[in-house]
């Protein structure tokens, strides 16, 4: 039988373009993958793919050239080194489908790149989110973006890759865009998700009760939910996504920002925050060892030794309760800057809902804020119902943080901008 | 009688570069000065210079070809555009002298692009602070970096436009290094003069006996003392430096920091105000009405509207002192993270201590803490006598701010940032 699925080169095998490239070759489409690190492409082999010496032989008979390597400036080397690269050897008519995360601005640069000397190339912006194992499963969120026309032809790529598969209008950047937006609640709740834990364990609470209890009530996160057992476990060198990532994808969002003059105060806390895991040198490990920043530095395995703690009621009045109430305040304050930056983008307040409720980004304030948000059509906290209970609480958790000299600088943060917000 | 100075091309004749440019010719140097804006260069020749149509022009027969444009951008157009950059026109063994703000990265590039053609050339890295009337007094701070032989041959022009003139070791992009930390101090305190005369107000207290309270107390800031009066003012529009120019500098700032992987929170909390403020439209008005971003949007006169006010305990009990103690912890702060980031990039500590105190960034918890902490060689506030108690008081001011609503950024990222220096 001859297989009529479209020819794919791959190039960029690691955690996460390893499984995709994978997923496809098990699927049925033929798979040519590069990688520096043969080792990655012999997996792909083992799986009915084939091997590629160079990006120009991944991409010399292929209909879709797909790209997961690491950044833009490895994007530029694989697409455009003389000899080995992949556009000079792209068959006519051909599609480069750009799944890496990259500054939106790159794209529109890319396409100028390639324009130079192959004009007859497409060129798709379809940056992901999901993690390993999704990339495996083909069950990646996916934001494409690009002419409606070449997504179309690309639709049984995407889908095999995708699920949900995002059409973000506006043309090439835009997904990138969406991504950055649904960045910056991963981002912002990633950090929080050590901050809650880091008060947790100096207040003296049992941390796994904490964490159940906070997976049931109005301060979760997705992010939280999936850091949380990590902390647990004091687990910070099996590396499920390290802070140099975090901390790239977020510097994409503070940069972008501040080349549009748009204000992000908890997104810069945040990144501060990782920039601070990275001086300390937990740069390789595990995002969520960067609760150690939060602990005493005598004994950076508080949260995971807490477990069998029985103290329901923590130092200066500290509870369960607190640490929820600090949560859902800065996921609050969170959720009105990433609206607000949207709309300054250009982004429907309504597919980005969709995309951070059903992604890595979502928490529960999130869905009971963003609606208000969007029906208002207001970015002041006003809109919102639940805003002056929330702002109390939170208020009452940074005192009594502060009462026991316990760092929350996102939750300090949240609650200056909800005060600067609510100012009449 | 023969004019024995050397003579200058100098590029670049706005409110610093023409007072510089100015006092040159005044003093009797030969002074060929370049400016798109023609009117500019009028005024230079009124006082004795000569006017030069373009960079190459200015260049053909000088010694020294002084820069005093706004960025990195123009100071490569002016040097290297086709025809009328200076770079081609410079005389054999000729000087650049680059005052310009610029990252530090940018010298070592533009050291690397003036070799690609004419390698004889000096080029050497002076930028400078002070303002324009020091501009054109000829007494600017100005922090030269180079090769020392090239900083001797030089000593005649740098010493007309400069008291003091330092020289920062380490050879080019030191003086750019240098003159970052400087405006970190001076970054932070132009926005904390804001915060704390918004508190002010906004408690109810009189802004003017506030202002010259604080001028004589451990809170002071040179910033505050020269800002001050034009909030007492309302006084916006006359702008003596512009918000536009503080947030480019910041930037400047920000960028290198993370380009080291150095945290620097109250210089990120700083520059998200002053982007708050351009996205408020704030962008060229002088930087003192960054207080309106304190204020009541219904009130931005607030402050100078005060000064009349009977009321010596405000709002909370909020009284001239908590406005002091607001201020003071920030600074103290600041000054930890400033020393922190100079020890990390190599600047002489001393160095830094007197270039601090004598220019614009100078404070007076600067000059208490800042000794303590090089004597102490050790960058935790744990070294500095007066912490707990600036602590408690910086503790007792946020959470006074925090009973009446009043974002007070700056304050609360002070307190998180020192909490977690002092932790265990």
């Amino acid at each position: 039988m001859v297989n009529t699925l479209p020819k794919i080169g791959f190039c960029g095998l690691g955690a996460m373009g390893g499984g995709m490239a994978r997923n496809l070759a098990k699927v049925g489409f033929p798979v040519a993958g590069y990688d520096l690190y043969t080792p990655l492409v012999d997996k792909l082999v083992a799986v009915g793919g084939t091997a590629a010496a160079s990006p120009a032989a991944a991409a010399a008979n292929c209909d879709f050239m797909i790209l997961m390597v690491v950044n833009d400036v490895q994007a530029d080397s694989v697409l455009f080194t003389p000899e080995t690269g992949a556009i000079a050897a792209m068959p006519k008519g051909s599609t480069v489908i750009l799944c890496s995360t990259t500054p939106p601005s790159y794209l529109k640069k890319l396409r100028a790149h390639i324009d130079e000397t192959r004009p007859d190339l497409k060129l798709l912006d379809c940056p992901v989110s999901g993690g390993s194992i999704r990339a495996a499963a083909g069950t990646l969120s996916i934001f494409s973006s690009g002419p409606e026309e070449d997504l179309d032809n690309a639709k049984v790529v995407l889908e095999a890759m995708a699920e949900p598969l995002y059409r973000i209008p506006g043309g090439i950047s835009m997904g990138s865009v969406a991504k950055m937006l649904h960045q910056h609640q991963a981002a912002t709740n990633i950090i929080m998700a050590s901050e809650a834990m880091g008060l947790a364990a100096v207040a003296g609470l049992n941390t796994k009760d904490a964490y159940d209890a906070i997976c049931k009530s109005i301060g979760r996160s997705w992010m939280f939910e999936n850091r949380g057992p990590h902390m647990l476990a004091n687990d910070y060198l099996t590396v499920h996504s390290a802070v140099s990532i975090i901390l790239k994808d977020n510097t994409i969002v503070t940069t972008h920002a501040k080349s549009i003059g748009f204000p992000l105060v908890l997104e810069n806390t945040a990144e501060q925050l990782y920039i601070t895991g990275t001086h300390n040198g937990l740069t390789k490990e595990d995002d969520a060892g960067l609760v150690r920043l939060y602990m005493p530095t005598s004994s950076p395995d508080l949260v995971g030794n807490l477990t069998t703690s029985s103290v329901k009621e923590g130092k200066a009045g500290i509870t369960i309760d607190t640490v929820i109430d600090l949560m859902a305040g800065v996921h609050l304050a969170s959720t009105r800057e990433c609206m607000a930056f949207a709309k300054f983008v250009d982004v429907d307040l309504s597919l980005l809902f969709d995309i951070v409720t059903k992604g890595a980004g979502a928490s529960n304030m999130f869905d009971i804020a963003a609606p208000q948000i969007i029906k208002a059509g207001s970015f002041s906290l006003k809109t919102v119902k639940e805003t002056p209970e929330v702002l109390a609480n939170l208020k009452v958790a940074v005192q009594k943080a502060t009462e026991i000299g316990q760092s929350v600088p996102m939750a300090a943060a949240a609650l200056q901008q909800i005060y600067f917000d609510l100012r009449e």
